[in-house]
């Protein structure tokens, strides 16, 4: 049974799953201090999204964490299985919450200038890349964890 | 080596891919008609997404109408490998359109409802509409696709 780096219970899989965290946190907190994101679908969207992939990728770095200092990773094709498939629909959601969120404030960027405060746009857009950069990481760990399952 | 419905060169696999080829035309048809479509990012997005996707689903489909026609399924894993990461990567690109514009949409309906004639509008919801069933056809490919390539 080879180690793939960046699957489950390695040190490597702990800092995506870290990194998955606070980069979702991080869209999260700068979409909810300006209070007006519950007036468009798309950063509702957002929130409900990054409500779910928070405490998904925090419980799997806990798991990491545990598994790393206990030399004792877990190698159950079934619970492998169930990790692939939900980082890979959390991923699917994240990349449409992102893609949504980009292109409105896109839209109230250049349509409506007027209509957006320049300092509420530049956060919804820094909350859009976040999103984007925690899609990344999910998408690694999906696939790492997709690299080991045969091997299993 | 077991035949996978709907994977490369089978029946099932053709009509998927005509599939695609169908949902992606009536997406980019309907943007199209309306001729403001350039005006927003999210739909010149969307619109060189399926002038993408046509292509590559068009000539898969014909491929799969030869292999079943002369009942000689193409067996190359690495063109295989090919095909799942380039469908794969499409239907990443599809969802990031179909969300993108959906969420436009539904922007341009509730929040500026006089600034999108309802008959412009309902074309471009249609053209989302199309556009996440072309999604969902191309992911169902690349899944078969992948089931099919580690018994090869």
């Amino acid at each position: 049974m080879d180690e793939v780096p960046g699957s489950l219970g390695t040190s490597a899989s702990f800092s995506l799953r870290m990194g998955q965290t606070m980069f979702s946190s991080a869209s999260l907190l700068f979409m909810s201090f300006g209070v007006e994101f519950y007036s468009y679908t798309a950063f509702c969207y957002l929130v409900t999204i990054m409500g779910l992939v928070i405490p998904w990728s925090f419980t799997l770095a806990l798991v990491d964490g545990y598994s790393v200092l206990l030399k004792c990773p877990i190698r159950q094709p079934g619970i492998l299985l169930i990790i692939v498939v939900g980082d890979w629909v959390l991923s699917t959601l994240t990349l449409a919450a992102a893609s949504s969120t980009a292109s409105v404030v896109d839209l109230l960027l250049n349509t409506h200038g007027s209509f957006c405060p320049p300092k509420l746009c530049s956060r919804y857009r820094i909350s859009a890349i976040m999103a984007f950069l925690s899609w990344l990481l999910s998408l690694a760990s999906s696939l790492f964890n997709l690299w080991l399952l045969p091997s299993l």
